[in-house]
Protein backbone atom coordinates (compact mmCIF):
# COMPACT_ATOMS: atom_id res chain seq x y z
CA UNK A 1 0.00 0.00 0.00
CA UNK A 2 1.51 3.22 -1.35
CA UNK A 3 0.29 5.91 1.12
CA UNK A 4 0.92 9.41 0.97
CA UNK A 5 3.44 9.27 3.42
CA UNK A 6 5.39 6.46 2.12
CA UNK A 7 5.66 7.95 -1.43
CA UNK A 8 7.24 11.12 0.35
CA UNK A 9 9.40 9.29 2.65
CA UNK A 10 11.06 7.55 -0.70
CA UNK A 11 10.80 10.84 -2.87
CA UNK A 12 13.40 12.33 0.13
CA UNK A 13 15.43 9.30 0.29
CA UNK A 14 15.61 9.08 -3.37
CA UNK A 15 16.13 12.94 -3.61
CA UNK A 16 19.01 12.36 -0.96
CA UNK A 17 20.48 9.63 -2.62
CA UNK A 18 20.63 11.90 -6.28
CA UNK A 19 22.72 14.32 -4.05
CA UNK A 20 25.29 11.80 -2.41
CA UNK A 21 25.86 10.76 -6.19
CA UNK A 22 26.05 14.18 -7.02
CA UNK A 23 23.23 13.60 -9.61
CA UNK A 24 22.17 16.79 -11.03
CA UNK A 25 18.73 16.00 -13.13
CA UNK A 26 17.84 13.50 -10.24
CA UNK A 27 18.13 15.89 -7.10
CA UNK A 28 15.73 18.55 -9.65
CA UNK A 29 13.75 16.38 -10.83
CA UNK A 30 10.49 16.21 -8.05
CA UNK A 31 10.82 19.91 -7.54
CA UNK A 32 8.66 22.64 -8.63
CA UNK A 33 9.45 25.17 -11.00
CA UNK A 34 8.17 27.75 -8.18
CA UNK A 35 10.40 26.04 -5.27
CA UNK A 36 11.36 28.52 -2.37
CA UNK A 37 14.65 27.96 -1.08
CA UNK A 38 15.91 28.79 1.97
CA UNK A 39 19.47 27.46 2.01
CA UNK A 40 22.35 27.65 4.88
CA UNK A 41 24.48 30.05 3.30
CA UNK A 42 22.94 33.48 1.22
CA UNK A 43 21.37 34.56 -0.46
CA UNK A 44 17.99 35.05 2.46
CA UNK A 45 16.07 33.12 -0.46
CA UNK A 46 15.98 31.63 -3.55
CA UNK A 47 13.28 31.75 -5.96
CA UNK A 48 12.34 29.27 -8.98
CA UNK A 49 14.14 26.28 -10.43
CA UNK A 50 17.07 28.22 -11.67
CA UNK A 51 18.02 29.90 -8.14
CA UNK A 52 17.38 26.52 -6.48
CA UNK A 53 19.63 24.61 -8.99
CA UNK A 54 23.05 27.15 -8.53
CA UNK A 55 22.15 26.60 -4.46
CA UNK A 56 23.30 22.92 -5.57
CA UNK A 57 26.18 24.26 -8.12
CA UNK A 58 27.08 25.78 -4.67
CA UNK A 59 26.80 23.29 -2.54
CA UNK A 60 28.92 20.83 -5.10
CA UNK A 61 32.35 23.45 -4.73
CA UNK A 62 32.55 22.04 -1.19
CA UNK A 63 31.20 18.41 -1.52
CA UNK A 64 32.40 15.54 -3.45
CA UNK A 65 29.39 13.46 -2.51
CA UNK A 66 30.06 9.91 -1.39
CA UNK A 67 28.04 7.82 1.50
CA UNK A 68 28.52 10.03 4.56
CA UNK A 69 27.90 13.62 2.41
CA UNK A 70 24.11 13.94 2.62
CA UNK A 71 21.88 11.75 4.83
CA UNK A 72 18.26 12.01 6.57
CA UNK A 73 17.47 11.20 9.90
CA UNK A 74 13.94 11.49 11.82
CA UNK A 75 12.41 12.38 9.18
CA UNK A 76 8.56 13.32 10.50
CA UNK A 77 6.05 13.61 7.47
CA UNK A 78 2.25 15.25 7.77
CA UNK A 79 0.36 14.95 5.34
CA UNK A 80 -3.18 15.99 3.83
CA UNK A 81 -5.27 15.50 0.54
CA UNK A 82 -2.84 18.10 -1.65
CA UNK A 83 -0.34 19.43 0.65
CA UNK A 84 2.25 18.10 2.71
CA UNK A 85 4.87 19.02 5.21
CA UNK A 86 7.80 17.39 6.23
CA UNK A 87 10.65 18.05 9.41
CA UNK A 88 14.04 15.98 9.20
CA UNK A 89 17.68 16.40 10.14
CA UNK A 90 20.30 16.30 7.77
CA UNK A 91 23.70 14.91 8.61
CA UNK A 92 26.74 16.31 6.29
CA UNK A 93 29.59 14.25 6.82
CA UNK A 94 28.25 13.91 10.15
CA UNK A 95 27.74 17.75 11.27
CA UNK A 96 23.83 18.00 11.74
CA UNK A 97 21.89 20.56 10.36
CA UNK A 98 18.05 20.77 10.34
CA UNK A 99 15.66 20.17 6.88
CA UNK A 100 12.14 21.90 6.68
CA UNK A 101 10.31 20.54 3.36
CA UNK A 102 6.86 21.82 1.87
CA UNK A 103 5.36 19.76 -0.74
CA UNK A 104 2.62 19.64 -3.25
CA UNK A 105 0.68 16.75 -5.11
CA UNK A 106 0.63 17.94 -9.03
CA UNK A 107 -0.82 15.60 -11.36
CA UNK A 108 -1.16 12.40 -8.72
CA UNK A 109 1.93 13.07 -7.98
CA UNK A 110 3.73 14.91 -4.87
CA UNK A 111 6.33 17.79 -5.53
CA UNK A 112 8.87 19.59 -3.27
CA UNK A 113 7.62 23.33 -3.72
CA UNK A 114 9.23 24.73 -0.54
CA UNK A 115 13.06 23.80 1.25
CA UNK A 116 14.66 25.09 4.42
CA UNK A 117 18.06 24.19 5.35
CA UNK A 118 19.88 25.26 8.46
CA UNK A 119 22.57 25.02 11.15
CA UNK A 120 21.47 26.35 15.13
CA UNK A 121 23.76 29.29 15.76
CA UNK A 122 25.66 28.22 19.15
CA UNK A 123 25.10 30.30 22.18
CA UNK A 124 27.98 32.07 23.97
CA UNK A 125 27.30 31.35 27.90
CA UNK B 1 -15.04 34.78 2.67
CA UNK B 2 -13.02 33.12 5.44
CA UNK B 3 -10.84 30.92 3.52
CA UNK B 4 -8.25 28.78 4.65
CA UNK B 5 -5.02 30.84 3.23
CA UNK B 6 -7.22 34.32 5.14
CA UNK B 7 -6.95 32.19 8.23
CA UNK B 8 -3.55 31.22 8.54
CA UNK B 9 -2.70 34.42 7.73
CA UNK B 10 -4.56 36.09 10.38
CA UNK B 11 -3.23 33.17 12.87
CA UNK B 12 0.70 34.31 11.84
CA UNK B 13 0.03 38.21 12.44
CA UNK B 14 -1.98 37.58 15.51
CA UNK B 15 1.27 35.04 16.34
CA UNK B 16 3.91 38.19 15.43
CA UNK B 17 1.98 40.81 17.28
CA UNK B 18 2.11 38.71 20.22
CA UNK B 19 5.28 38.13 20.02
CA UNK B 20 5.95 42.04 19.77
CA UNK B 21 3.85 42.47 22.98
CA UNK B 22 5.95 40.13 24.52
CA UNK B 23 2.13 38.87 25.86
CA UNK B 24 3.41 34.56 25.89
CA UNK B 25 -0.45 32.89 26.31
CA UNK B 26 -1.17 34.66 23.08
CA UNK B 27 2.13 33.27 21.34
CA UNK B 28 1.90 29.73 22.45
CA UNK B 29 -2.30 29.33 21.63
CA UNK B 30 -2.37 28.31 18.43
CA UNK B 31 0.50 25.92 18.78
CA UNK B 32 0.31 22.08 18.95
CA UNK B 33 1.00 19.91 21.78
CA UNK B 34 3.94 18.18 19.38
CA UNK B 35 5.35 21.25 18.06
CA UNK B 36 8.80 20.57 16.20
CA UNK B 37 10.87 23.97 16.57
CA UNK B 38 13.74 24.72 14.45
CA UNK B 39 15.32 27.74 16.05
CA UNK B 40 17.68 30.54 14.96
CA UNK B 41 19.74 29.23 18.30
CA UNK B 42 20.66 25.83 19.40
CA UNK B 43 19.38 23.25 20.59
CA UNK B 44 19.15 21.36 16.80
CA UNK B 45 15.54 21.15 17.43
CA UNK B 46 13.07 21.87 20.15
CA UNK B 47 9.93 18.98 20.44
CA UNK B 48 7.02 19.99 22.54
CA UNK B 49 4.85 22.71 23.73
CA UNK B 50 7.23 23.18 27.04
CA UNK B 51 10.64 22.82 24.56
CA UNK B 52 8.80 25.42 22.57
CA UNK B 53 7.99 27.96 25.46
CA UNK B 54 11.84 27.77 26.44
CA UNK B 55 12.79 28.94 23.06
CA UNK B 56 10.68 31.93 23.60
CA UNK B 57 12.10 32.40 27.29
CA UNK B 58 15.34 32.46 25.61
CA UNK B 59 14.30 34.76 22.86
CA UNK B 60 13.25 37.54 25.43
CA UNK B 61 16.42 37.48 26.80
CA UNK B 62 17.15 39.57 24.39
CA UNK B 63 14.33 41.58 22.96
CA UNK B 64 11.62 43.63 24.70
CA UNK B 65 9.39 43.99 21.79
CA UNK B 66 8.26 46.82 20.60
CA UNK B 67 6.59 47.11 17.21
CA UNK B 68 10.09 46.60 15.02
CA UNK B 69 11.03 43.92 16.99
CA UNK B 70 8.91 40.59 14.91
CA UNK B 71 7.29 41.48 11.74
CA UNK B 72 6.63 39.10 8.94
CA UNK B 73 6.31 39.70 5.12
CA UNK B 74 6.43 37.92 1.63
CA UNK B 75 4.12 35.27 3.48
CA UNK B 76 3.18 32.58 0.66
CA UNK B 77 0.49 30.18 2.15
CA UNK B 78 -0.18 26.54 0.82
CA UNK B 79 -3.02 25.25 2.19
CA UNK B 80 -4.58 21.74 1.36
CA UNK B 81 -7.89 20.28 3.44
CA UNK B 82 -5.83 19.86 6.69
CA UNK B 83 -2.39 20.27 6.26
CA UNK B 84 -0.70 23.31 4.90
CA UNK B 85 2.58 25.12 5.04
CA UNK B 86 3.85 29.06 5.32
CA UNK B 87 7.07 30.75 3.68
CA UNK B 88 7.89 33.79 5.01
CA UNK B 89 10.62 36.50 5.75
CA UNK B 90 11.12 38.01 9.10
CA UNK B 91 12.59 41.19 9.59
CA UNK B 92 14.02 41.48 14.11
CA UNK B 93 14.74 45.25 14.35
CA UNK B 94 15.55 45.76 10.80
CA UNK B 95 17.32 42.01 10.69
CA UNK B 96 15.82 39.64 7.95
CA UNK B 97 15.78 35.70 8.31
CA UNK B 98 13.60 33.17 7.50
CA UNK B 99 10.15 31.70 8.32
CA UNK B 100 8.95 28.32 7.57
CA UNK B 101 5.87 27.32 9.37
CA UNK B 102 3.85 24.07 9.06
CA UNK B 103 0.35 23.49 10.32
CA UNK B 104 -2.52 20.89 10.92
CA UNK B 105 -6.14 21.72 11.28
CA UNK B 106 -7.32 19.85 14.14
CA UNK B 107 -11.61 20.56 15.61
CA UNK B 108 -11.83 23.00 12.72
CA UNK B 109 -9.23 25.28 13.43
CA UNK B 110 -5.68 25.68 11.92
CA UNK B 111 -2.81 24.80 14.53
CA UNK B 112 1.12 25.67 13.83
CA UNK B 113 2.94 21.76 14.33
CA UNK B 114 6.50 23.00 12.92
CA UNK B 115 8.32 26.15 12.58
CA UNK B 116 12.11 27.25 11.54
CA UNK B 117 13.68 30.51 12.13
CA UNK B 118 17.23 30.92 10.58
CA UNK B 119 19.85 33.16 9.44
CA UNK B 120 21.41 32.70 6.27
CA UNK B 121 25.27 32.02 6.43
CA UNK B 122 27.17 34.83 4.89
CA UNK B 123 29.92 33.30 2.09
CA UNK B 124 33.38 34.21 2.40
CA UNK B 125 34.53 35.55 -1.41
Amino acid sequence: MDTDETQIRELLENWARAVREVDMPRILARHTEDIVMFDVPEPLQSNGMEAYRATWDLFFQYSKGGPNSFNIRDMRVTAGDRVAFVTAILTIYGSALRLSVGLRKEGGQWMVAHEHHSYPVKIDT
